[in-house]
């Protein structure tokens, strides 16, 4: 057979040793973070029936991006997901007798669309989604937001702004722009460009696609309204649009929904610096029905968004008899990943290495002496490397350690091994111990600690 | 568009929230066993160009339940991986100059299978493997070896036998056999059946596929070797293997890789009741050079194996220009999953829900009080669901925290609110305490940690 080219498919990418020591790090304290408010783990095969993702309202455009999958003789038609919730909605359709209502799941793990790759933007990528099934109260939407906040803080984040709309909201201001119902779906196409053309760019496109001029004057009104400062403020730019709007009992619904979730979140102790009602904040997949949120960096701007969300109360009746109230969010994890690194927001635990300890091998009748010093490390928790190699010499063998970036070496040469002492170094500042023997573990971990 | 039925592919499983707890156990116990030996963990895309598993030895059989994917334009033909051992050597080749020698990676992930559904064997299940690439010494094997033993002992297995063999004195053993070069893989088929049929059974169907009857005596003799007791009772099996196959060199270099192997895995302290030479013992793949282990679990007997594994110094070559000297293990965590069931090993801290506490909600009136307790609760590190639906009765929401197996509950009601207190009840044992609500958190810590 030929030799060939090693290389992932485009859009694909590997995760080396470094680059996963900083995504395991995101993703545990975002796992922390998602089970603190009592959400439970799930996962779902990567492989579900053509089926299921066809019947979700992904829209046509999504629906051009999904991968299908066959093995030989395979009789069933398959596809890679396309995001965690159709999943959750098939999975909760197909065990809903073991589960409790209301329903918290969580689920990080990755999911596939054929999309043109650019920077930043890949064809396999992580979701990191956390879900309330079962609670049509405002309070879930809350927490769900409260969800989003506490990750961003815990993983460092300070600049940003958690935007609310409500979609009961736009279709009432769809209405009373007296929009008619088929050209609704290119208002909101449009409005949702506010955050890249701006306002006034959305209103000369409105123009652009024959809207009336009578339409786009009551919509410039709307929704340049603003919904920041205190909780009072935003409560009275609620108010104004609650009057304006009048009587078109959506709209009401909609407003009345985001009163109760800006209340709620004051409860929870989310700082209203970080939250910010945008009535021109859309979303695009087809299923969200109440409260939507997206949260984007605000310092650098321009950094898009890190988080997606909302309220989709009909997706499960997809599934089953009966729908149920869901809420949820899902975490940009690849970007926020990217965040961090850009903002420098990783603390100094996180290393370019698992490996605490590099236990080195002096020569081939000492190796046993170092092998049975690095068990004793492993047994006492220490992430602890042997040198396989004796015949390289120690220089080298501390090069590595160096060049790998672990903190601690420790050596066993025949002078130690005579006189039952061992020898430690920590790299970062050439600090030297010699121990002995059965003292090895407590000063390795006093290295580490830099209590020595 | 019509409702359609939830189900999953055939094969392919959900992981419920008490289920994903318990595979979070056992995944995080191994990650942490293979980090404390050094590994580093990677990751790769699950979709790999077809070419890369066609071109690195799976074997026909293998070749055939490959799952292929592909999405609307997709340029390149693309499968979903078989095994974690190929996207290795792929991974290495297409990073070396990134990578420092030797590499030592674990990697858990999904891998996906064609194969017929049973009892046990699904299409999509995940694998768990640690290899070090870059180090010819058998040190490097007796370190594997170390990490299957040390992640047994660690998950509470106690009745299991590492089995050991290696390739070349089983090719060694086919030349001393007198079995022409192209019906080897047909020996190696039959020997590779012992632990099913037995020795006899393994001659007889030797008897039947044409064997040379010289070749069968000379074979049950060598065969019939037991490598157990004592490390000097297994050196002397060894002696005895060698004193028969004389001057056959390749099986004199497999008889002192083995020899090595057993003194390193003494060193590294593997207790030799778990360890057996086998010289019957195969393994299938096609890739292997050198020792191979598999792993069984010997009470109750018959459970299979839990680990296979070994030397394999070719594949990468397929690559890169030169290959690299290679070996690791891989841990059947699917079946090890399911034996940590079978056999009680989950210790109690593992439960069914992540949850620890359920703050009720007495009425709406009262519900922004149990909200704040909730979030107090969570910035403490406790992992806490607020109940979302007030109007529901508390014995209904505390009956909803048993059935969930929700330790603590925690009460806000009108008369603790107006006093400033805090009622608290654990449901394992009815235990109730009413505390100021400045220690709420401090009397949840108590009631979990049953210091009250």
């Amino acid at each position: 057979m030929a030799k060939i080219t090693a290389r992932t498919p485009k859009g694909m990418r590997d995760h080396l040793p470094a680059d996963m020591i900083k995504r395991n790090y995101v993703i545990n304290t975002i796992k922390s973070v998602f089970e603190s408010f009592g959400f439970e783990p799930i996962d779902t095969p990567v492989l579900e029936l053509k089926q299921t993702l066809l019947n979700s309202e992904l829209g046509s455009e999504a629906e051009k991006l999904i991968y299908y999958a066959q093995h030989a003789g395979g009789k069933e038609e398959l596809a890679l997901r396309y995001d965690l919730t159709v999943p959750l909605s098939r999975f909760f359709a197909e065990h809903e007798h073991q589960l409790k209502l209301p329903f918290r799941r969580y689920h990080i793990a990755p999911v596939w669309r054929g999309e043109r790759p650019q920077k930043g933007r890949y064809r396999e990528f992580y979701q990191c989604d956390a879900d309330i099934v079962g609670i049509k109260e405002i309070t879930a939407d809350a927490e769900v937001m409260s969800i989003v906040y506490t990750a961003l803080r815990r993983l460092g984040f300070t600049d940003f702004s958690i935007k609310v709309n409500n979609r009961k909201l736009i279709t009432g201001i769809g209405i009373y722009a007296g929009v008619p119902q088929e050209k609704l779906p290119d208002l909101y196409r449009l409005i949702d460009k506010t955050d890249k053309i701006g306002l006034n760019g959305v209103l000369d496109a409105m123009r652009e696609e024959g809207f009336q001029e009578e339409t786009i004057h009551r919509l410039a009104d709307l929704l340049s309204l603003k919904g920041q400062g205190t909780l009072q403020q935003r409560l009275a730019a609620l108010e104004d649009v609650r009057q304006i709007l009048g009587d078109i009992a959506i709209a009401q619904e909609g407003i009345e929904e985001l009163e109760a979730l800006l209340q709620t979140a004051d409860v929870l102790g989310i700082d209203s610096d970080h939250t910010e009602l945008d009535f021109t904040m859309v979303r695009g997949l087809g299923y969200y029905t109440g409260p939507i949120f997206e949260t984007v960096i605000t310092k650098p701007d321009n950094l898009g968004s890190v988080q997606g969300g909302g309220r989709y109360d009909e997706l499960i009746g997809r599934f089953r008899r009966q729908s149920l109230p869901t809420t949820g969010i899902s975490l940009g994890i690849e970007r926020i990943i990217d965040l961090m690194e850009m903002l420098n927001l990783y603390p100094e635990s996180v290393h370019t290495t698992v490996v605490q300890v590099l236990v080195t091998a002096f020569d081939d009748t000492l190796q046993n002496e170092s092998l049975r010093a690095a068990m004793e490390l492993r047994h006492a928790g220490i992430r602890t490397e042997a040198y396989l190699e004796p015949r390289k010499s120690l220089g080298k063998q501390i090069g590595y350690a160096d060049s790998k970036g672990i903190p601690v070496v420790v050596i066993l040469g025949p002078d130690e091994v005579a006189q039952n002492l061992v020898q430690l170094k920590r790299l970062s500042d050439s600090h030297e111990m010699i121990v002995p023997r059965s003292e090895l573990v407590k000063a390795v971990e006093q290295l580490l600690n830099n209590e020595a």
